[in-house]
């Protein structure tokens, strides 16, 4: 077993969020933005490197406030502020004496923004696609209110998206982690797997694997399978027991110290039938376009063309055509755009982190079912192609027992 | 070892699902309501069943709309009816193709909303205290816009909070399940820590245990020590080494099925000092107060006095006093209302769960520094009081090594 790594507190050096801010301030300065406000548990955290793990925190919010110019300050419930002071870099900490439901930071944060705000008059905030925030929605319209004149506009699009699209190499490094913990607890499961086991207890094996080899979290972890393959990518694992001719498809989302890993694998009770084998050998081949087809220079939709012109010579359907896209980004949030999707024109750039994630639909002889087959490898955009994360799934699928 | 239990699907019968769909439109017509949306994932996953365990998810938001009358719909991005229809009660699955950023849902929640809002024009979405949204906020003012003259206003406080604040028994046993697992988890650990092992490590320990025995996620463990004590509740696990004279808390959020436990435990690496072993020794008597304390019909303000007036006997600083609490309530969420404090009247029902969170600050000889100690146990009220959920912490702080 390889030796256990832990977290380093903080996960960066102070001169990564140094650098965050700094090319935060050049994206506000292009939108003509006086602050930016981010509460979202990933925004909050790529800029101030808290370490906390209280995921879907309800109570007590937490708000970062980077004005174009000053201190950055971060606005958190009473007690907060110790374990912040502590742990980041943050010298600027306010707090309210949480919780206090009439008014749980609103006051605070229109304060802190109102002095922020005197040259534009403009906030950017997270408003636009894929962005959430960290505060209830009545809240965020009362800040908005007191804040008049000044304006919120979106920030998450050029500001956010910009900025945590491309990532440092420490970034990179992190993903690189979980990605290798990941891809080695994948390889030691069909040793671990035996008929008998169900969806949820076959998970419930790779994740002792990755944690015990150093995964910081196993959020997401889907299981499914069926005769020949499994007809949908969601909703699983469930207490279906594997038997002989079945496909089990485990989908992971795993973190090293926050940072996001997202692939699959597939592994099959007994030798699978032609149809699955044909299938397989098709994405598997799908993949390997769509991680040629990774250049700086190029927009992303190229890499989607090549993914799905192998499957379209496959004669199936493109499964992952209907559903919008055949892969996309992470980092600290998963997933993170571009979409790698026909209508998707986002330039590749070395430090960008990719997911291929081809899939196609398939006819199971075993009851003329429909079956889908989805392959995923996770790369690192480097200076002339990419590095591949994610130890490569074999050519052919596993066989267990 | 226990029996590894896993988690049936659907988590309830249909019955569970169909009682709070009904008591849910009970409370919106006692609010002139004409239909409830929500996008949570506590609250989505509440009226509909759905497994998935994607958290943070950004790209394809989930919808769930209750209309007063006629048959409940979800609203998905393409792709996820499939495993909804397969694993949940819904029969009305609405979906559109996810990924689109210019129209994530937008259209098709408005018109579906519309055509629901005829009588009185208001829809109840979460909008109040302690509430989220599960899509950008972008989205949400154009929806507001698409269906005026339609308003939106709060559900969370009105309709989810009460809804949700009393668990039916199939719920209670969900977390009694997982406070279950994470007792016997503290139970084993101290044979298993050492001097030498880290904050971080410590925690893995304690990861691992608990998943062995069943739990079905880990999502917070918070990790803490210092000489005689720790300084700060969160912000933690760090690689600090755990030596003779130490105190090692841990908080732990784990899930059974989706339902959570929130309690503490402590670990002394050798005999405790005095003044440890004296705020430790207070602060399971406020405890026991505020389990003695929680009865149906009482506030839990009351909870909350049996609990300080324990601590201010000690003559130590009422820590929690200040930060806003002493405990709260869990479930599908962690944490829930209402907050145990001093001006929070609400009144304890059979079927509450509630989390009994006393603590003290006090100086550590060792240094002469703040030291905080806070215990936790988890009960679920019944007629005639309430029944330990977490297996009562020891009277005195088991000693490692």
């Amino acid at each position: 077993m390889t030796q256990v790594q832990a977290p380093t507190v903080p996960s960066f050096p102070p001169a990564e969020y140094a650098r965050r801010v700094e090319q935060a301030r050049g994206l506000m300065q292009e939108q003509r933005l006086d602050a930016l406000l981010v509460s979202s548990e990933g925004n909050f955290r790529y800029f101030t490197g808290d370490i906390t793990l209280s995921p879907f925190q309800m109570t007590r919010p937490k708000f970062f406030v980077l004005p174009v110019s000053g201190e950055p300050c971060a606005i958190v419930a009473q007690g907060s502020e110790i374990g912040l002071s502590l742990t980041t870099w943050l010298k600027d900490i306010r707090t309210w004496p949480a919780p206090r439901p009439a008014d749980d930071g609103v006051t605070l944060v229109a304060e802190t923004l109102r002095a922020a705000a005197q040259r534009f008059g403009r906030v950017g905030t997270e408003l636009g696609p894929e962005s959430r925030i960290g505060f209830p929605v009545g809240d965020f319209l009362r800040v908005r209110e007191l804040v008049e004149p000044v304006a919120f506009v979106d920030a998450e699009q050029p500001v956010m998206r910009r900025l945590r699209m491309i990532k440092s190499p420490a970034e990179v490094a992190k993903v690189r982690t979980i990605c290798r913990i990941v891809s080695e607890g994948f390889e030691a499961l069909p040793m671990l797997l035996r008929e008998g086991d169900t969806e949820w207890s076959a998970c419930r094996k790779l994740e002792l694997e990755v944690m015990q080899r150093g995964a910081t979290k196993t959020f997401k972890l889907t299981g499914l399978s069926g005769a020949g393959g499994y007809n949908r990518t969601n909703t699983g694992p469930t207490d279906r027991v594997l038997n002989r001719g079945d496909v089990l498809f485990i989908d992971t989302g795993c973190q090293f110290d926050h940072y996001w890993c997202d692939f699959d694998r597939h592994f099959a009770f007994g030798p699978p039938s032609d149809a699955t084998r044909r299938a397989y050998e098709l994405v598997w081949r799908a993949t390997e376009a769509g991680i040629a087809a990774v250049r700086p220079g190029r927009p992303v939709s190229e890499v989607w063309r090549a993914m799905a012109d192998v499957v379209a010579s496959g004669g199936t359907d493109a499964l992952k055509t209907k559903v919008g896209r055949m892969g996309h980004s992470m980092g600290i949030v998963l997933p993170e755009p571009p979409s790698i999707n026909e209508t998707d024109h986002t330039i590749i750039e070395p430090g960008m982190i990719l997911n291929i994630e081809p899939g196609a639909a398939y006819i199971a002889p075993e009851d003329g079912g429909r079956r889908i087959m989805l392959h995923e490898e996770n790369v690192a955009v480097t200076a002339d192609g990419c590095e591949l994360l994610s130890k490569r799934a074999p050519r052919e699928m596993p066989v267990v027992g």
